[in-house]
């Protein structure tokens, strides 16, 4: 584990991540497309199953068309790329590759947090899910949900939403001590 | 999002976070615990549901007896501390509560890496989920699968193990480019 000076830095990184779901056109430098899929191959799994395939997209047409897909993905038509999460779609595994997916979804995230770029998690339902395997060519048996956006977040279209900040619980009503039903006392 | 004047120190904690299953005895400070807590907060998740809880377990008798059941978390036996992952339950939202309880694990994991502190999942499975339960006066309908143990990383332990570092697929077997099954080039 390497010395990292300043733990408070990484914590406060962690703390603000936000989803960005409005991206300025700018371009992501390959630099940072790179350390994202690198987090993302150095990621934990159950068993270290890396039950994980990505499918990087920059094409803008593609773009919009996942985005137009049965879900919540419609921010990936305005992003720089988009990444698709491929699962293994283990029958006796699915809870796992859930878990794990959500786990390197997370860490990539992250590393594009660490270079200032935003990102957000698109999720297909329903028939959306279908229709990403077909237009991407990846085989049925896959199990595909998640496509993350990429790209510098558009502060001015940010402050001009009118939607305020997501507020979170307060950790007095989230966490107990040795029980449940005891309540945190720090 | 604040200044990370060094994104590669980042990076490098994301790529470095391996599971520590052997600890030093040594307690984990309060500060840490309270920061692990309040980056689970601060985490993202579907629709901003944060439809999670934490039991944390600095009991000795409590983290010997969890580890003791059907699953994979018998770590918490030597962890300084546990916390259990309580998520609601929501029968119509169990795909999205699995995703985000591995994002909240994994934020959780990278927050106490930040101070040096090491981590594992563990993973109840079979009759071991209802026992944590019953054993931490848990609701019935939530939905536990996860205790991550926490403490410092027993190098010493670690070195004398004899299996290897565990190993990561190359990227490119991992990443194709705007298509399924078009390799990654870069």
């Amino acid at each position: 584990m390497p010395e990292v000076e300043n733990a408070q830095n990484v914590i406060a990184l962690l703390k603000s991540l936000r989803a960005v779901r409005q991206f300025r056109p700018d371009p992501v430098p390959q630099e940072v497309v790179d350390a994202v899929l690198d987090v993302a191959r150095w990621s934990g799994s159950a068993s270290n199953q890396q039950s994980w395939e990505f499918v990087v997209i920059h094409n803008q047409e593609t773009l919009r068309a996942l985005a137009a897909l049965e879900g919540f993905a419609a921010h990936l038509a305005g992003a720089a790329l988009g990444i698709v999460v491929v699962m293994a779609g283990d029958q006796g595994q699915v809870e796992q590759e859930t878990f794990d997916e959500g786990r390197v979804s997370e860490r990539m995230m992250l590393a594009a947090a660490a270079y200032g770029v935003g990102s957000s998690i698109g999720w297909f339902k329903g028939r959306g899910r279908a229709a990403v395997k077909q237009m991407l060519g990846i085989p049925e048996n896959k199990l595909v949900r998640t496509a993350i956006s990429f790209g510098y977040p558009d502060e001015e279209a940010r402050r001009a939403r009118p939607k305020p900040a997501q507020a979170r619980k307060p950790l007095s009503t989230l966490v107990y001590e040795e029980r449940y039903g005891v309540r945190w006392q720090h």
